[in-house]
């Protein structure tokens, strides 16, 4: 296997990203394919990812953290392609709850993805051209089998932690399923064991208005040198809503007008909150690709972790000796606190050791990815106690 | 002026109601135009309306219903276009709560519809052509101003009842704040005084899903004999979602398998609830104009009463005599009871008489038009009571 970046193709700008990350890589031989749900495999798979810290001499130490939807392995430095800082860097850090001078710290970017690890842009060896929709649907199961691929490859037995919101924690429950022995802590964050109808449906909306989009073309945009943009940017600006809170976005915008005293009466972004929708989906299409979306949503559609234990989420977690820390936001309509009370609920009938915060915020879903205090202390108090249950030297010792 | 619609357009199919609507109409003359919040105007303005029952000769019988953002005049027959039955055939008919029987029931077309009152598919005179979006901006206080004509022409000084949900509702509200002698009673559902932050937001969402539609073209579709068919779909599926509550989803749909045993790895509709939306997004193509959707969203977006108090929602009824009865319904998330609770504390602090009811049902926003029994029955005795003290003769008296 090879850790360089394969030749860069065609792809520009954010688009280089696809095949030359600028991360670390790992690129699997294609006799050591990524077996996936479908049946499907890929071959072969390439894996882009940051480290942070360093790995200590009983690889005791390490942390993986698994990213949402729309996240990817820059967690904690400056991203390549927006030149803003990582997605967690209120979280991941020296001397942060997942501190960078304690733990050697790793994120990849997600099987399905367009930041290097192999997805829809990526190129199909077989045609010389991107896959498209000739990738395998992937599963969040695909996704976390391919991490353990990676973390294999850095010669680590047992993580100390994986942490991740979202889709991110849906990976973290996921690993500690699959590979119990393998995860000393677990932090699924705003997470749910399986995505509802209401959520699948949001995420259908979002898959439709790429599809609708002509220059989607059927995902072979790429060889037309064209971009679903208007397409991707309706789906990012119909999920934006659901991470904010109808409390946030009345504290935020309310009614306010954009840049004027009195309404146009016109199709103008008269309201402030119209101005930032437009906003969060013009700059999102500069660094997402139309057809990742479409599978991870279909991967998050598709979890459910229980199905794959008879029905019983408590199954999937008998008799694990991971400690879990599972925590909700109360105003997070997209992955309520039911849900993660139907966790605490199958690790407590699995025999889990776990603890539970709700934590109380406005900010809604996106509350994971903000600084909220009680997350960061939450983290920081349930990382130290565990760090001394695993002999983990404190930073600088 | 005149109570026979204009020749037939172009407009062909559920189109040709836009013209030719199988209903009454009535068409003002140029000279007794639409005066328009925008400062534009309509001229000539039609407004096309359903009327059932029968006014009495004291003319105190009559009831306005006011429709939703995709409703229209056909409250208790069957619709022209879909050949389905009335939106509120739970509430409206012989011997129903609004008893036909007993009152004049009245439903018109909104301005800004397209099931023949003036709306962006009508002729503009001054082109001979479809306005697009040559047509002002319409407001609420524009579609109640219209309605307020047509109550005119039909010579009624006082209706007994008007009542309406959701957008229906927030006609109610404008309604008994600018005419407050002529409304006896008045019964907004689900409705709020303001649109919210988050609704705008999926307005919006809607908006650009249509406006990213190459086929929408400015809105100028009808020349070129085409229509934004996905775009508009999309703006509907994603409406939708907000109509239903999470529970009822959950207990609908869950995560069930649409006719097959097993999830196909594709973005094919697997789901029950992708079906399901992407069923009600390529039916309401056949029925709704995509520049009608623009146009009415944005009426409901500007609404806020208060507004046009001095941010005062109690001033708006100051000393009113109109009698309110204020539903809401407590999975309602789109206009939660907060809403309606706002509304009530504004009635109380302008000394007027109101009722207040929150029905418990996991029905959601849609609620208003289902056939939900505490809804009935709340409407039965609030307009029985209403009745006795207007002196209106009980059915077949």
């Amino acid at each position: 296997m090879t850790t360089q970046a394969p030749p860069s193709q065609q792809q520009t700008g954010a688009w280089s990203e696809v095949e030359s990350p600028t991360s670390l890589v790992v690129r699997f031989p294609d006799n050591d394919p990524l077996e996936m749900d479908s049946g499907g495999q890929i071959a072969p798979l390439t894996i882009a990812y940051q480290t942070y810290g360093t790995l200590n001499a009983a690889k005791s130490n390490a942390v993986l953290i698994c990213h949402a939807l729309t996240g990817d392995q820059h967690v904690a430095n400056v991203h390549p392609v927006t030149g803003k800082g990582g997605w967690w860097e209120t979280m991941v850090g020296p001397g942060l709850p997942i501190d960078t001078d304690r733990y050697f710290v790793i994120c990849s970017n997600v099987v399905g993805g367009c930041m290097g690890t192999t997805g829809p842009a990526s190129t199909n060896p077989v045609t010389g051209l991107p896959y498209g929709l000739d990738l395998p649907v992937v599963t969040i199961r695909d996704m976390v089998r391919a991490q353990a691929k990676l973390i294999d490859y850095l010669g680590i037995d047992q993580l100390f932690c994986i942490a991740g919101g979202s889709m991110g924690g849906m990976q973290v429950l996921q690993w500690a399923a699959a590979y119990p022995d393998r995860v000393f802590t677990a932090m699924p964050i705003a997470a749910a064991a399986r995505h509802s109808s209401q959520n699948i449906a949001f995420h259908e909306v979002g898959r439709q208005a790429i599809m609708a989009d002509p220059s989607w073309d059927g995902g072979r945009y790429f060889e037309a040198g064209q971009r679903p943009t208007k397409g991707l940017a309706v789906a990012r600006m119909a999920a934006h809503i659901t991470y904010m809170s109808d409390e946030a976005l009345h504290r935020k915008f309310g009614r306010k007008l954009q840049n004027r005293a009195a309404p146009t009466f016109s199709f103008d972004a008269d309201f402030q909150i119209e101005s930032y929708l437009r906003h969060q989906g013009s700059t999102f299409v500069e660094r997402f690709d139309a057809n990742s979306y479409l599978y991870v949503t279909r991967a998050m559609d598709y979890f459910d972790l229980a199905a794959d234990y008879g029905g019983s989420l408590a199954l999937a977690f008998k008799g694990t000796k991971t400690r879990f820390c599972v925590v909700s936001f109360t105003s997070d309509w997209l992955f309520p606190t039911s849900d993660s009370r139907a966790i605490v609920h199958a690790l407590n009938a699995g025999g889990a050791s776990v603890s539970f915060v709700e934590i109380e915020t406005d900010k809604g879903h996106d509350a994971f990815l903000l600084d909220v205090p009680e997350l960061i202390s939450t983290t920081r108090g349930f990382l130290d106690a565990a760090a001394r249950a695993r002999g983990i030297a404190p930073a600088g010792a």
